[in-house]
């Protein structure tokens, strides 16, 4: 390992970089060549260095576009040590080697998220002299070592004084990777930007470039023999990797699943009222609404299906009281593998962690987010690329067009529209059959996922009754047209009184004429609301 | 707009940059800077220019790593032509204006492409002059124009022509957002390769940069109020953009994710004998295979459920001939939404053709591609990032043991293992009923996406009766253990004479027990197949 002799330090982000400066300076009698900002900050802090300008004996020029630029600099951080022409021209030139290079980049993304910045601002942000610099040093890593962001600053420090002032090949080819996994962002950055700047109306740009950063590995994928990591999108503000794990076993790639879309549901129904939302297999079990009692809400969410509720996600909405803590552990002794709440009452959490392998997740103001949280576009794999789409986040109700004779009351609208939020998670083909009273709103049978709507809402009709649910009166959403009158005479023979789906059949007169024939309430809302 | 003066050119590939030079330099009287390779070979083809070292006064040092970064090469790019401030620069310090870069970059990938590359050629493939240049060009864009690609030379003499001798702002624009989506690429592959030879055993490193490039927008997404387009991923060699429309209807969202679900089941079942796989809702709705007849597969695929098979997602493994074109079209009058197949015989062209609607897919050899296909990770969305994992495209037996007193003959062996393909690609808790002949295997009943397994089986039992099946003597595959062993007992009660599932229950005992009291053959293979 080559011990270090001369550094050169340009920073835009100066956290630490004076104290770091004088170990360099002081401990291993490093030779600092500094410029513009960075060097007043060493001078004023009486640290020695040598300016790049008389370095280089050439000014700086243009406002600082030009400093670093120049064969001396650049020459110094490429050429290989090991190669005798590449010595030989540096000794010709009389190009000293330059062995670390400390340096990050104008921040380019802190700008343009300003409200208010302009594009010439933005231009003005694009880091030229920088990017060369770390890239230079990066190529040459077998030689040369480069410090992009502070937080090396003890990591090199400590390796600085283990190997008598040199750093090690491992670190050197580390610190080489972050440079170019930087520069693929900050390049990225800029690209999205002019983008949109070039092209406003154009939602799905020519090309999109995703940086994602590991939040951990989860034990296997979906089956046991997939390996599978989390990934942040460093685009989003916000997202699951920020709900927080309290207690239980690790969470699996399928419980992420279950979470994303128990999590989006939450969203959906806000923070008026208290929500409960149960998920097994990426499909809603039970959810209910009440103004008054969570206990209301988690009861009735879990009789919606009390046998596929054990073992499922449950989502709610405000702080979890003891009461409900109570009720999973003490009085109904339920298995759940996921439990999410904003936060948590101390005693609940106590009866809770009794349970060692309940995932118990906290994730604070996350419900007021949905906003930021939706900003990036949803991304479905398939096989050698991606299909991008915008979440699904928009008013649930396109248009509110009461078609049938039957007229529709306050309650039942309410309640049509929460079955109908809830199909729009359940898979496609769905039906969601609803009750409510004073204070609430709740599930009683949701069927999901069949190839046909007149199957799909006897499913979930046959899985009302085998929890003992009466159906007379109640209200059912259903995700998409009904193809034939025979969906909503099923849904009517099991109990309902009001239905809504988006219309736009080509029998819609049929099933409407069928409406008024069973009496029933029927609402055309505009809105499709599939998940496949 | 600026007449382009200067231009300084220095290209790695070389297509068409000899036409493109002589015409700025005749047609336009442009001054050349070129150096290298690229001046090697304008000067042997007569085009005037000056070397870059006689222009900087400084020789090109360490094997060309340092040749155009100098001050009087960056300055001229990046000075700004409306700031007093650095014009009195450019001035002071003799640096005339270079308004036009053309230049591409070492090509990093294509080498480290090839088997044998080491780090160092790597390392060496990394262009730094080349990056510099280019950004500090685009940074400039309101003065100077940036070529990065030869495939642009056109477009930039037809508007030099046009604006006698300038290129236009809103060209410079989008030649500069096109820089740095090619530098985040390039970096991001520089990052990748590091990362695998840094971290040779970690799978999914902790960056993960990925860059799509859009091959169209499609019309809505999920649903009518969602926008969307097919992005194909720049580091997969093969996928679904590969697949050519020969006829049809615009695809649609929903319909790629069901070409996505179906070609996979073709994949897996491969090129030997003839496959017809029918999917609907991202749900495979009836699969066949026929050691002799594509005509009998169809038939058995379609039978399954004919019903759903309506306005379905079908695909053939072979070139599809004029008598399946028949028996769509003419005598069953399906409708089929989206048909797939590697080629198809011209009569049955000119018969499915007369369906205006119907989409008609040409796959060509995407079959034999099984392995380049799966080289990704899947990619899954979750609130604010993605899950990757792998694909699950290896063997769908992990090892088969058979646990039951009854023995498994070799043709209930295969349609076994058949079944549990098909469970697969059935939303998890899935139960497949599957039937065969001397020459072929078929499905007779697929359930999917329940919440429980013995719901599951009755599931895919009533829709086989429902459409006339005879389960008497079939076998069945279901995607998960049996908890309780009822789910097995709906299965015999049904017809099923030997099953297959991955094991691993606490109660496998008791439906070991139950099977052999039932004289049912149990097979354990070893491995999960759900699919969220």
């Amino acid at each position: 390992m080559q011990k270090i002799h001369r550094a050169l330090i340009s920073v835009s982000d100066k956290t630490g970089i004076v104290e770091f400066a004088r170990i360099l300076v002081d401990e291993f009698g490093i030779e600092i060549l500094s410029t513009g900002g960075t060097g007043n900050l060493l001078e004023k802090n009486g640290i020695i260095f040598k300016k790049i300008s008389e370095y280089t004996q050439t000014d700086e020029m243009f406002d600082g576009r030009v400093k670093t630029l120049h064969p001396k600099i650049q020459g110094g951080i490429l050429f290989r040590r090991d190669i005798v022409d590449d010595m030989k021209d540096a000794e010709r030139y009389n190009i000293p080697p330059i062995d670390l290079v400390v340096c990050n980049l104008y921040p380019f993304k802190a700008i343009i998220s300003k409200p208010k910045s302009t594009l010439t601002e933005a231009l003005e942000m694009i880091d030229i002299g920088g990017p060369t610099m770390i890239r230079a040093a990066a190529k040459n890593y077998p030689d040369v070592a480069v410090i992009t962001n502070s937080k090396d600053y003890p990591l090199i420090i400590k390796e600085l004084r283990e190997n008598e002032g040199a750093i090690s090949e491992k670190t050197r080819a580390f610190l080489a990777q972050k440079v170019f996994t930087i520069m693929a962002e900050y390049n990225a950055n800029i690209a999205n930007y002019l983008q949109k700047i070039n092209f406003p109306d154009k939602k799905f740009g020519d090309n999109v470039i995703k940086i994602f950063k590991k939040v951990f590995d989860v034990r296997y994928g979906e089956n046991w023999d997939q390996d599978a990591a989390l990934y942040k999108d460093l685009s989003a503000d916000f997202g699951l990797q920020n709900i927080k794990q309290i207690s239980g076993k690790e969470i699996s790639f399928n419980n992420y699943l279950d979470i994303d879309a128990c999590m989006q549901v939450l969203l959906e129904l806000g923070i008026k009222d208290y929500v409960c939302s149960i998920f097994k297999h990426t499909t809603p079990n039970g959810v209910a609404i009440d103004r008054k009692s969570q206990l209301n809400a988690v009861k009735r969410a879990f009789n919606t299906d009390p046998l596929s509720a054990f073992g499922g996600i449950w989502g709610l909405n405000k702080e979890l009281t003891v009461e409900i803590a109570d009720f999973i552990v003490n009085q109904k002794k339920i298995f759940v593998e996921v439990l999410l709440a904003p936060a948590y009452e101390e005693g609940a959490l106590k009866i809770l962690k009794s349970k060692k392998n309940m995932r118990i997740l906290e994730f604070g103001d996350f419900l007021i987010k949905r906003k930021s949280i939706y900003k990036n576009p949803e991304i479905r794999s398939v096989l050698g690329g991606v299909l991008f789409q915008d979440y699904d986040f928009g008013p649930i109700i396109k248009e509110w067009k009461v078609v049938s004779e039957r007229k529709i009351s306050i309650d039942e609208k309410k309640a049509l529209i929460f079955s109908y939020i809830i199909c729009k998670y359940a898979k496609s083909n769905s039906a969601v059959f609803a009750k409510w009273d004073h204070d609430g709103i709740y599930t009683i049978g949701i069927g999901a996922g069949q190839q046909s709507r007149v199957h799909v809402v006897n499913l979930a009709h046959q899985k009302a009754l085998e929890f003992r649910h009466d159906l007379s009166g109640s209200v059912m959403g259903t995700d998409s047209f009904f193809p034939f009158p025979d969906g909503l005479e099923a849904a009517v023979k099991a109990g309902a009184i009001a239905i809504i789906n988006p219309g736009g059949s080509i029998r819609d007169n049929e099933v409407i004429k069928k409406a008024d024939e069973l009496n029933c309430g029927l609402v055309f809302c505009g809105k499709r609301v599939f998940r496949h």
